[in-house]
């Protein structure tokens, strides 16, 4: 993988958008880029948009579509703070995005190589690389579910 | 399982929708039921909306969730004349609605059986049924593809 500092810079955004996500939801945070630039960005927000398809992946997919008016997504590369779940995978697959960049890895459904690998499947070409930024993004999640438990207890 | 002609006739409630999808995307159609009564219904509408989430199941699921202000679809049936892709099935599964009846099986990608079940990994308690009016959801999607075949010689 040719990880650059630019790449440090553009997956930065996706670490913002994971820390704008509401107390309710599961802090993930997406970026989409085209020739080196964000065109698309997103935070999960399952639980604030009572949506199941509300996942930081999956809104950004649709934002970026509507921008351009085509669900062809190839020449695009995808920034995600968390390796996506089956649903986000099977969307960004069948987009035709050429890379993907995620962060921390996904042991309860992780869908790019944690518990499947739905590229297989899809017979797809799409460049994964995990475990991005781990360190961050994992603290980012684990200050979400260390908070969870102390309230429910 | 219990098929009896009361779901007959709800499950034509998807035939008519997947009768109703553009020339341009591929036949599929949906209904969502709470207590034997259709809450809401879709077809495929990804080539029309330019939207790569635009599967019957998922414009039904959301539309739904709208209606009723919640992703929780618990005590909800789905009734698809296509056995759902991955996308789907995990949005299904995470909406915990309660059984799922399909009618073609899908050799490609299906999600809850011929491929893969994501049932397993979710440890979900979704009960799927498949096979329901097979022929006549096949014959739907044989007629989509023999026109898209023969458009292409």
């Amino acid at each position: 993988m040719n990880y650059t500092e630019e790449h440090k810079k553009l997956f930065e955004r996706a670490i913002r958008e994971a820390r704008q996500t509401s107390s309710f939801d599961v802090p993930v945070g997406c970026a989409i880029l085209k020739d080196g630039v964000i065109i698309g960005a997103a935070h999960n927000q399952k639980e604030e948009l009572n949506d199941v398809t509300g996942h930081a992946e999956i809104i950004a997919l649709r934002d970026v579509q509507k921008k351009f008016g085509t669900w062809r997504l190839n020449g695009c590369e995808m920034y995600v703070t968390l390796e996506p779940c089956p649903m986000c995978a099977w969307a960004i697959v069948s987009s035709g995005i050429d890379k993907l960049y995620f962060g921390s890895y996904n042991t309860q459904c992780g869908a790019f190589g944690s518990v499947m690998d739905l590229r297989n499947t899809a017979n797809s070409k799409l460049e994964v690389y995990g475990g991005i930024e781990e360190e961050k993004c994992d603290k980012i999640l684990n200050k979400f579910f260390d908070t969870l438990r102390g309230s429910s207890n």
